[in-house]
């Protein structure tokens, strides 16, 4: 016992911990991003240290293609700030919105398990061993209420973090990159490494945070405590649906909107500061796939963890208090946090980019590092965290674990997410001969390109989804629905680095972006772009692992309700499920064919204004005249404000109405058919899109025989490539991803009102 | 039992009347299609009687284009020998593919269900309330063979009377096109009901012959027998499956090679006899929308009757030998063709077509008089033939239903049939909006135009899903898994009707091709145009109804077998189950992907060889020098053999795979997934490419000032909606029509092999 309250208290201090290394190393990466300076041999030496406009450190370095101008920077730094400023007003604006949405749901949220009175578990089929919700409803609900508020804000903040790093890198990156490739390269992953660690250090730290302040109230009860605390999960997740969905419109209005007039009406290329869509288009990748993704991620994280918790409240180890085993999940994140420091000083301190072509190879080998380092991290924490054995209870049956089963459960998980982002990466890149079937495709023309993209996106379903078969397969049957709650963990565990690289992507393209537009040269050009070829790839990357790991927490979850509203089974046979499961599947669909309607309409919205633009403002094609950058931020503000409602509610409201008026049986059936389709269209559309960006820009970079046969820019088969890309901007961007949100969004609402579902629900039924 | 035995007399008698009737009415149609004759008033009244080439009765008619012309009658006639020609010898050929197909499996079958020795489910917890396969196993294997192999013969036969009629009727139509629209349209139709007729009364007859030569060696033993008539399902799905993936490859590599060079790159005309892959596009019709479409729908027909009778058999009327009650089934089809019988006559007899407008209506009004008709009669087999109360079994337990219960299950599945295909039209046809909207987003290119299809195609799942699942729901309440069987035959019992509209549309497309390729006057062109443009939108509807079907007659096959298999509950929160769910959900993107890549590759060499054609013959653009068909049939049907075989091998060997080796909660696992989730693929796949195809020629026609504005004909819109037009072709017509197969055919095989795998599946988990 001695031994244990050590462990215990072992535990107490290592996570806050390893969440606070966490914060102060990212701190410490933003500090240096932020003092990079001249590095002598490259430049004339002397800085010009503070004199800066807007924090900027001027950087005045001799290059042969006037690189020492002031103007340059200057330019670098006001293009800089107009990005941050749009993405900065939009996020406020969004921020009013999820600000009236979270006060409204969080009223929802008191009022509905508020009204549970005394409900126990006792009295149904599933058995626990002790007295459940011995809490009054009011408080329960109230701790419900705070977590919920408490995931919103951390989410948000998380989101915030991540686009201010972004904004601020982005600039900086262009200025490093005229000094070569590798001091941009890392400039750009120093960054995504800032917003990496701040996210997953400050979910781990306010939830560790909360639990504490929970147990005050709850003490030993840690039924009644996890319960409370998946508000948490559900909060960061509600925020990530507005962020994905807002911010993948958005970035997609702005993107094909300028792409369809500038491109390939008027043959200017991408970024080009004439176009008036080109801010539009930099503030968007900020706000979608920096803060959208971001909140995404942090969602994922923070309702895996809540699973977990809840499932491990229950088990042998929770109902004899053995406080370190049931921070288990929390100490998997701490281990993470630890690992992914250590991955990233690889990139950062001890690997050095020299050329084009490492960029690449070493994104993926801080996932292999990663990984490999996690696996023995996991070990540890097994072997000394967890007690030898102990007992996991699953639908009212008991099921004995060894510590060695929780190990391969999180292992699992971890490497089915490298297997995932491999796939996906042979899928998107155009290293390996999907993508170039695809390209080859573009002789025939457009609609060809489609066929064979769309071919790729559904064949790209299969390793996954047998990876994610697998997991589960493996997770369950070793430690039951606790073993699929950590496999998604163990996914998720690197997540520091997966958002890191994932990050990386959009700075870098924002950086292409900054030197098109500040007019640099085509050196410096070429280098953004080769930064921003590896960050598609790693995006895509990104996008399986969100996805794989979306899969398996939203598993985690449903077990989770299940358990929690006491179904003791979900038999397909039932009507009352299949009806579920059939229009469950429809969901993605249907939310599909919004998120995707909401960008075409906003797209033409802004062609019509681009339109406007180059027709009326006169000099604007010569570059004399400046375009109106303002009218088309606000086009995109706008339109993904208003169009992320519908979508929104019918994420939100799906379970509430199914689940008060079907009851739990077929809300079961729902989440199960909205998993199990969800997972497929999401996958399919992410790498379809990963295809096509990655077919055009074959074609365009024509680094070999075949390429060169199919282009150059501005050939029919570079314009077929192009109608493609455009095309796969929303399914990519937008709807794919989006759609990870349904589905985790969907499973962690009906276990927050699992209570409510179990008393009330079913109203239809009971007429 | 006087009054029973009459009953029952009178059931025997019935059938065999109705299916005799039925093929009857059929001969008599095309009886009147070939002796169609010049109507005195339109031609110079003598007619030219039997001197005819190739059994053309020439038609001599005055008109003010040169219709009288000698010449053009030959022409047609050339044509149509062309086409019937190279639709015979594709089928021939790949009759021999199926026939060694069809024999392998035989032996499959008979080998692994004679290893079934003495499989008694009373053995297991599901209960029945009789001693089950109490027959040898090798008898129930022999008798499962036969049935097999009749099921494959009577789909192969269905399918080649179908392309017979369909390759007889198209010149005749574009003859009498000559004499106004109506002509052409009776023609067309009446053309269409030959096949709808010869069809279901065919499978009616030849399952009603199957059940009476069985019974005489199975006696009272319905359970066996019904047992070993599934093999009929199974033969009829299985050869649907080469129709269908087979047909569809070959339609649509012609339709999309001859449309790449021909439209857009060469700028001639659809059907132009300039272009070397206009005769395989023309053969492509016959093969895929008329042979293949003609197997699937039989197919459903005879899975659905087998559904029906398997679960009938372990029922209260079962188990007392009610034959009368036992034929339910099977009366509701024979009620189904007289009531198609009379609903036909309204189109041919009652209401004549003066104008093109009245065209569509016509065909919707069948559709709208054979439902209303059939509730009729559905009502009146349900309460002459039904016992007023008796019990079904379920899983187990036992139900008590009425027989104004059953009434109900089939109308309701009859009435959600007619709801999806009217959701279908209005999501396809161009006198609505949706399509009108994506024909408007063409103005800023292909791409948004692909983006608003395919958003169309995932918001037009939303209804149809819902209707499939209120019919689930429905019936399932009222009569367990014997309601859906028999909802399923609602759904289907007007086949008759649905079928001849169906056909209706290749015959008249085919029409308008050979008024182009005989250069006929714009004037015919223009009317053979009005009838393919209605077709269209029916071939939709007829695409709805199928899919509706395929779902209610999957879910009824699942539930036979799980019955069969003796499972008590199909539990997702077993991982066996669920990773079933979700692989089985990924199935349908992995056929998809496959079909649709060798769309891709098939249509890439025909693309090839077409260009070569132009490039290498000399006066073929003018018009001077014939073009080689033959070479482009032979791509076509090469490919379509070549390439049918992995996506035949991925549906048959699935569900014997994971039997086999995973067991049959697994398998349930599998056939629940890829339901759920192939009637979404495949309703957005069939409407997204329906709307594309009418938004184009919504654009062609330019009949409002809407349309106008986007077209003329080779504008830049015209030219978007002809990418997206070649997109859609794959995806409605062979990969969407497709998955309807892979979901009965895996749930219809899972039901033959049941004994089987209970008995010695799941050799994985017994290692």
């Amino acid at each position: 016992m001695g031994e244990a309250l050590l462990s215990s208290m072992l535990t107490e201090i290592l996570i806050p911990i390893c969440a606070v290394v966490g914060i102060v190393y990212a701190l410490i990466q933003w500090f240096v991003v932020s003092r990079v300076k001249v590095v002598p041999g490259y430049s004339n030496g002397s800085n010009n240290g503070t004199n800066s406009k807007n924090g900027f450190t001027e950087y005045l370095i001799e290059e042969e293609d006037g690189g020492n101008d002031h103007s340059v920077v200057t330019k670098c730094a006001d293009i800089q700030n107009a990005i941050s400023e749009g993405a900065t007003s939009f996020l406020f604006t969004e921020y009013q919105y999820m600000g009236v949405f979270m006060v409204g749901f969080a009223v929802i949220i008191f009022l509905f398990l508020g009204s549970v009175e005394k409900f126990s578990l006792k009295d149904q089929p599933c058995t626990y061993n002790k007295e459940l919700m011995c809490k009054p409803a009011l408080a329960n609900a109230a701790f419900s209420t705070v977590a919920f508020v408490l995931g919103s804000l951390t989410s948000v903040l998380s989101g915030y973090l991540g686009m201010k790093i972004a904004t601020y890198a982005n600039a900086r990156t262009t200025l490093e990159a005229r000094k070569g490739v590798g001091k941009a390269f890392i400039t750009a992953f120093r960054s995504g490494a800032v917003m990496g660690f701040l996210l997953s250090a400050n979910g781990l730290l306010v939830l560790y945070i909360s639990i504490n302040l929970f147990k005050l109230y709850y003490g030993d009860d840690w039924e009644g405590l996890f319960e409370a605390i998946t508000g948490y999960g559900l909060g960061g997740s509600s925020m990530a649906l507005f962020g994905r969905v807002g911010g993948g419109i958005y970035t997609k209005a702005a993107d094909v909107g300028a792409d369809l007039v500038g491109k390939v009406e008027r043959n200017i290329p991408e970024d080009d500061p004439r176009n008036p869509a080109v801010i539009a288009d930099n503030v968007g990748d900020n706000v979608g796939d920096i803060a959208g993704m971001g909140s995404d991620l942090f969602g994922s994280y923070a309702e895996s963890s809540c699973a977990a918790l809840v499932v491990a409240s229950i088990s042998s180890f929770g109902t004899s208090h053995d406080f370190t085993a049931m921070c288990f999940p929390l100490l998997i994140s701490s281990m993470g946090i630890i690992v992914c420091l250590i991955t990233t000083s690889f990139a950062t301190d001890i690997f050095e980019i020299k050329a084009v072509k490492e960029i690449e190879p070493a994104l993926k080998k801080q996932l292999i590092i990663s990984t490999v380092l996690m696996t023995v991290g996991i070990a540890v924490v097994s072997f000394v965290a967890l007690p030898s054995s102990f007992t996991i209870f699953n639908f009212g049956e008991q099921k004995v674990v060894k510590n060695w089963h929780l190990f391969f459960c999180v292992a699992v998980g971890l490497w089915a997410g490298l297997v995932i982002g491999f796939v996906t990466e042979y899928y998107t890149s155009n290293a390996y001969s999907p993508v170039q079937d695809v390209a080859d495709s573009c002789r025939t023309g457009a609609a060809t390109n489609v066929i064979f993209g769309l071919a790729l996106g559904y064949k790209s379903v299969i390793i996954p989804i047998f990876a994610i078969a697998i997991s589960i397969f493996v997770s369950f049957s070793l430690a039951a629905m606790y073993g699929i709650a950590v496999a998604a963990l163990g996914m998720l565990s690197t997540m520091a680095t997966g958002l890191a690289i994932d990050a990386y992507g959009p700075i870098s393209d924002n950086a292409g972006g900054i030197a098109e537009m500040a007019g640099m040269s085509h050196r410096i050009r070429e280098r953004t772009d080769a930064l921003d070829a590896a960050g598609n790839t790693t995006a895509a990357i990104g996008k399986g692992f969100a996805i794989g790991s979306a899969a398996l927490v939203s598993l985690a979850l449903f077990g989770a309700f299940v358990s929690r509203a006491a179904i003791a089974t979900v038999d397909v046979l039932t009507p009352k499920v299949f009806i579920g499961l059939i229009v469950g599947a429809m969901l993605p669909y249907w939310f599909s064919a919004m998120t995707m309607k909401s960008v075409g309409s906003a797209a033409l919205k802004m062609v019509e204004e681009v339109r406007r633009q180059f027709n009326t403002i006169p000099g604007l094609m010569e570059g004399t005249a400046k375009p109106d950058y303002a009218t088309c931020v606000k086009i995109s503000t706008d339109a993904s404000l208003r169009e992320m409602i519908p979508p929104g509610c019918l994420v939100m409201l799906t379970p509430l109405i199914v689940g008060t008026f079907f009851g739990v049986e077929t809300l079961s059936g729902v989440l199960a058919g909205a998993l199990v389709s969800g997972v497929q269209v999401a996958i399919s559309a992410s790498n379809t899109g990963g295809a096509w960006d990655n077919a055009k820009k074959y074609i365009e970079a024509g680094a070999s025989e075949h390429a060169r046969t199919l282009g150059p820019k501005g050939s029919d088969c570079h314009k077929a490539a192009v109608i493609g890309d455009t095309i796969g901007d929303p399914l990519k961007d937008t709807s794919g991803p989006s759609l990870n949100i349904l589905i985790k969004l969907m499973a962690v609402e009906s276990l927050v009102f699992a209570p409510f579902f179990a008393t009330h629900g079913g109203l239809l039924f009971k007429l």
